[in-house]
């Protein structure tokens, strides 16, 4: 069917929504307030990995415009800031890469229009939703902007928590050595927070993100609304002391004469709640609005998953539109069986690491630092989150999943 | 993981669970209250088909022990007892086939027992359950009997009704001419109900089951408790009574001075309230019990599915059993997500049917007696319920549909 659908948003779930209806010769509108020109000079949008199941989806569309292998990282560090620290290294099949997205969504962007798809620009606030959806076969928000979030109820058995669980203070920053070949570090600071180092594609070459995950009430907790701008040099020194203190390992890697922000607008402070909402709602004209994107689940960034299942979201969106002739409630419904198994296994194992470590997951670091096999299976895993759900929800299945890798280390 | 499952109940679900795990080396056990040598002689327990997906499963076991191809039957034809009748036939890819449970349960318990399986006799009920539970690794349920179908609640948003819509009179009887190629006959009586004429195979070779639902209010429904041991004849003039009036085509068919019950055990009158329950309980030592078959979905007989999607279910527990490696509520919820389209799409559908017709599907039975193409796939889709939903679940839909069928044909 030529159905002809209208995406409000245009991250990454938008953009790859529209660039997979189009590839399927279907029309599909994006409705944004913010023009591509606006990128270049706006505040750090996030910080962003896309694990090789998403550049795979990326090559699907034609997008992949940052396949050069030195942009790729292959592995994760781990460091556990114990008085006797814990190290271990896990690599990925394929390679991650990550992107400024304020490079990333207008490129995306420019794809879309030069293939002659329609992006308008306008703001949409929730009174706008009715008449929208009117114009269009189906309407997908995948912005949370606005109260459009607000359409869509959420989910009180998939949202535990009311409050943030972590603190963010995240950047880009220019002084910070990368290994040969890159790598995500994964640094833990026990009771303070996470620290997540992410070699990445920026307007200037290769950056660091350091992506602050701090415990409230924590001794790194103020780096969340430690102001850059009326000091940057006591921030900057600020960051260091905690670095030096919380996460060793990589203020060991950092050159203190070439440290800053890679441009004064590379830092971005705040904090989510993680929540999952319903997939869809069905408006009085009978017609279907469907959740796409942070709008429908937002997770904390420790895991990396966010963009990551908004990619595989917006195909399972796309596929289900491709095949279905009427999209409707039981289309929608269609949609939230398709993806709610990926989906829910990033947010629950996201939420499961952001609360105090069972003496389970305690063993389980234990033993991925002795067994290379298991922990390069939970860094792989990074693509699959339901299985790493299937790993690692209850203790039981962490028990059996570590007892399964012996034995295959041991038949080896 | 070397499970070692225990399974309530020798219907289609829990005798196919079985003999899936016995052919996947697992190690099952199944109780039963009823030896079967008890089956011989006991009434008639239902009228079931099985159609070619279900008989697949059979091959695929190696319980297919009625292959020959004059047992099987190949079409639908359908009969509106309207003042100018519409007929209609709808065939099969591939044929159905029905057999007397009471020789098809035996057979695939003497095949299960043959191979090595554990089959225990003993009645369980309710408070056995925590016990029971404590032998195996994972507890299924699939008899309703007694109470063990209150451990799981029912799902309000699936259970429409709290009444039968139906009341049955169920007869295997001979002197009902069969068609060659044999047919299921669905003919209707508006306002009284339908009849069901099933070819299947017995003791003493092909009768016919004459599947009577008969709507509460109408003609046809003291049929539903019309005593026929204190007076047989009686019992059947008035029977032919009704088919004349009613089910005139079906009366055509009948050598009225044969005509009569196979055996006079081959009766079964009753009712049933079409319900869907939760898949699993958790019991308070953290053990899970799985709802299989009738005890997880009753639907009304009527389109043919109950005995189809407990084989169905049976196989998707027994797929997700073979790949978990712990039997616990994440377990539960993938099967529950493995099967819930096809069990829901005819829970759904069946009940759907059930209603008073509406105009759109009026006018599918109107463009399928012109369109043989549409027929055809209306009939198929009974091994698919999940897509005979998606073809007729909203007037839209079944407009669509029918729009779909007429350009296919416009262009062959």
């Amino acid at each position: 069917m030529a159905h002809n659908v209208g995406i409000v948003g245009a991250g990454i779930a938008g953009l790859h929504l529209g660039l997979y209806l189009q590839k399927h010769g279907l029309n599909a509108t994006i409705i944004t307030d913010r023009e591509p020109e606006s990128y270049r000079d706006s505040r750090l949008l996030n910080t962003v990995a896309h694990h090789h199941i998403t550049l795979a989806r990326e090559d699907y569309l034609g997008v992949n415009h940052w396949a050069a292998p030195e942009l790729h990282y292959t592995h994760h560090d781990h460091f556990f800031n114990f008085p006797d620290p814990i190290r271990f290294r896990g690599d990925f099949t394929k390679p991650s890469r990550a992107v400024d997205y304020r490079i990333y969504l207008p490129a995306l962007m420019a794809d879309f229009a030069e293939r002659g798809g329609n992006i308008e620009i306008a703001k949409i606030d929730s009174k706008d939703i009715a008449a929208l959806a009117d114009r269009f076969d189906l309407l997908v928000v995948s912005t949370g902007k606005t109260a459009l979030g607000e359409l869509f109820t959420y989910m009180p058995e998939h949202t535990p928590f009311s409050q943030p669980q972590r603190k963010l203070c995240v950047g880009l920053y220019t002084g910070v050595k990368q290994a040969d070949p890159m790598g995500v570090t994964l640094s833990v600071s026990p009771g303070h927070g996470e620290l997540i180092v992410i070699p990445t594609v920026t307007f200037d070459g290769i950056a660091t993100a350091l992506l602050m995950e701090n415990i409230p009430g924590g001794d790194l907790e103020e780096m969340a609304s430690l102001d850059y701008e009326s000091d940057p040099k006591h921030f900057l020194q600020t960051l260091l002391d905690k670095l030096e203190k919380h996460h060793p390992s990589v203020f060991d890697r950092i050159d203190t004469t070439n440290f800053g922000l890679a441009q004064p607008q590379d830092l971005l402070q705040g904090s989510v709640v993680p929540t999952v909402r319903n997939t869809y709602v069905e408006l009085d004209n009978g017609k279907c609005v469907i959740a796409l994107g942070d709008v429908h689940t937002v997770v904390d960034p420790v895991m990396g998953q966010g963009a990551n299942i908004a990619s595989y979201s917006a195909f399972a969106v796309g596929e289900k539109i491709v095949q279905s002739d009427v999209l409707d409630s039981r289309f929608c419904e269609k949609v939230e069986w398709a993806r709610q198994d990926r989906i829910l296994g990033a947010a629950r194992w996201t939420n499961l690491m952001l609360g105090p470590p069972s003496e389970a997951i305690g063993m389980l670091i234990g033993n991925m630092a002795q067994n290379k096999a298991l922990a390069d299976e939970f860094t792989e895993n990074f693509n699959y989150p339901e299985k790493q759900w299937d790993c690692i929800s209850t203790p039981e299945r962490i028990h059996t999943w570590i007892a399964k890798s012996q034995q295959v280390g041991a038949a080896a």
